[in-house]
């Protein structure tokens, strides 16, 4: 399932990761962070990547999104390191935890040899713990780069079940193009990236001001339109990274192939949120909810949020039971443009209301069709042209397992 | 915990339900649309009440929702009579619903011998299943009026676990008036009242207007403060109705003792709204988020539901958890004037942040804390001098259970 953009798709999946793009190795350690698995890695270019990044909107902001924001700001959009640990946000930690993300960030410029200002830091794990930072001192020091980049997806891993990674080829000026991603986040999803860190890497030749609005626009199609459990964390954060060594043409919108490579950039990006989604904290499936006849395609994009947000359709979802009662429900309180006697809703391929009035359904069917890992709800509000997606999991027993006991 | 409304606290409660109000009878029986238990319902005044009403928000309204907002309108808001069925909603019934509403109100009306525009018609349960009308005309028919309350308040329950009844006393020019209530709900409950039910009858001699009034501030304060699941339902109402028998002066925002009869009403709500915060689908505990130091009232009140209204606050509340990172989270993502330096927060008698810096707590104390029936989490965001509280519940495997399960 693509993004309107990518019609027509330039662009082809190949298997691969962000170290199969031009330019870029990644290293993955064990430090003690987290008790057994890697939970301290590090991506590095060998030449001052353009880079651009989206950061969480909640107000509660952690220590290293300031750091690396401030990076950003003072290269001019430059970057040629990311340093990420798992296993503990730096988050909620006051004035010391911004000296720690500090320290994080010169460790990381001293171990690859570039300026401080090119180096991002980002962290994920529990809030409100003063960073172990001898654990991480010893961590930097012990990661190796390298062209695999299984360690690096599996450092960033909290409850995620597994790793998230996907790459993209696409050609720009007669170049082969890659882009890459690894992402993680399985809790705290929601609106604006909650608990999800994503990395691209492309060696597409591209200016910083472009590559940031390619990002925020991927960005709203597509990581901010999956949810798990409706809270937005305070380390989201996406990073792009650009190599240019693929030596096309520099990209922006006016060069004639920025359509493909912005497809190309937004499929890699929903690719890493569908991933994200279904593996949502205890989730057995994923939902797509498409809505049409919006009045916008933000307002699509809204109510379709708030299908897939409702603890009600998760729930029913995980029960295998078309209660579309539930959908409209959502559709009512999306606080979108509608009238309530036009609304279509099908699970699937079953159409259960057709102009606000109920069809006579197969229950069996329905609950067959639910089985499925993927259950695609549509929506029609029939009131303009906007199309949006969004995409969430089910509730289970296993999200209120593994959410009542996370620190413990 | 009273609202601030009520300090003084001019009123007192008394063991005593709806029927207890003076020219108040209620009804209960059995029709067939639950398996077992009671489904139909209604309350009679011996007299036209002066009454007003609080609808949801939900764009998408159920047809009894459509037939009470036209009964009020037509009797300049008089009711004599409130019909009341659980076990179906009667929502997204498309037009054979209204007829199904507006039969419901004839019938009641005919067997009460009121014209039709004093009587209301509301009904909860499942969405988007047509109401079996002949079961309906017959409950109608088995109706016998009587001082005894609990069959009416046993009719309208549908997931939750016990009736909710309360009874205030207050005096007023030297009459004692009486203030009482009852109410259903316990999933799909969030702002503005989804899938709850609540009645109110009281022997004060107010004006329709004045009534209305009170009654729209006293809900904002308490019944839109309550939140189990974040869903918003299509058939939400609450209704007061008041038969002036307690023979005091009209009462209105002039009189000198409004202040305590608002505080009744308010006291009443909120009374109910806490039950149904408590009753929440597998709810095990009691939440109540107080809010200080907000700039405003309003923004206490909104900053309390995100708290209230997190997944990750509402399992870390059933694990035991005093896990503040993410109850800060929510604080930073609900909207409000914030400085994130300068954020208390505590878990009961535990401060477990101080201006935003972590303070060292002993996780045993608060875990043992977190036992208790009702867990009180206290935030001051130090911006101005607004308060606010909200209440919900924590999240649970029976959560899922019931909503995962709740058509079959």
């Amino acid at each position: 399932m693509l993004t309107k953009q990518t019609t027509g798709q330039a662009w082809k999946q190949i298997k691969g990761s962000i170290t199969d793009v031009k330019g870029f190795t990644t290293a993955g350690a064990h430090c003690g962070l987290k008790r057994k698995r890697l939970d301290i890695g590090a991506i590095f270019c060998d030449v001052p990547a353009n880079a651009a990044g989206v950061f969480t909107l909640n107000q509660i902001q952690a220590a290293p999104l300031k750091v690396t924001k401030e990076s950003l700001a003072h290269s001019n959009g430059k970057l040629q390191a990311v340093l990420v640990n798992s296993g503990n946000a730096n988050a909620c930690t006051g004035a010391s935890g911004l000296v720690d993300a500090y320290e994080m960030r010169a460790l990381a410029a001293a171990k690859f040899a570039v300026p401080e200002e090119m180096v991002a830091v980002t962290s994920t794990g529990v809030i409100g713990e003063k960073m172990p930072m001898e654990k991480v001192r010893s961590g930097i020091e012990d990661l190796v780069l390298s062209k695999e980049s299984t360690p690096f997806a599996e450092a960033i891993l909290t409850t995620d079940t597994g790793t998230k990674e996907v790459c993209v080829e696409v050609v720009i000026d007669q170049k082969t193009v890659r882009i890459a991603g690894v992402a993680k986040g399985s809790g705290m999803i929601h609106p604006n990236m909650a608990t999800m860190l994503g990395f691209i890497t492309t060696d597409a030749n591209i200016e910083t001001a472009a590559l940031k609005r390619a990002l925020a626009k991927a960005t709203d199609e597509t990581f901010n339109r999956i949810t798990v459990d409706g809270d937005t964390s305070t380390n989201d954060m996406v990073l792009v990274l650009a190599s240019g060594l693929a030596d096309n043409q520099p990209l922006d919108e006016t060069h004639p192939d920025w359509a493909n490579f912005y497809g190309a950039l937004s499929a890699c990006a929903e690719s890493l949120a569908k991933k994200i989604a279904k593996d949502g904290e205890g989730a057995t499936k994923l939902i797509e909810v498409q809505v049409a006849g919006a009045v916008s395609d933000e307002e699509a994009g809204k109510v379709a949020k708030a299908i897939v947000g409702s603890d009600l359709v998760k729930t029913a979802a995980y029960g295998k039971d078309g209660n579309w009662g539930r959908i409209i429900c959502a559709i009512g309180y999306s606080g979108c443009t509608l009238d309530p006697d036009t609304i279509d809703i099908a699970i699937g391929p079953y159409e259960t209301l057709v102009q606000s009035e109920p069809v006579v359904v197969d229950d069996a069917a329905i609950s067959k069709y639910m089985e499925a890992e993927t259950i695609v709800i549509k929506a029609d509000l029939h009131q303009g042209q906007g199309v949006g997606k969004a995409w969430g999991c089910d509730l289970t027993y296993d999200y209120v397992r593994i959410n009542a006991g996370y620190r413990t």
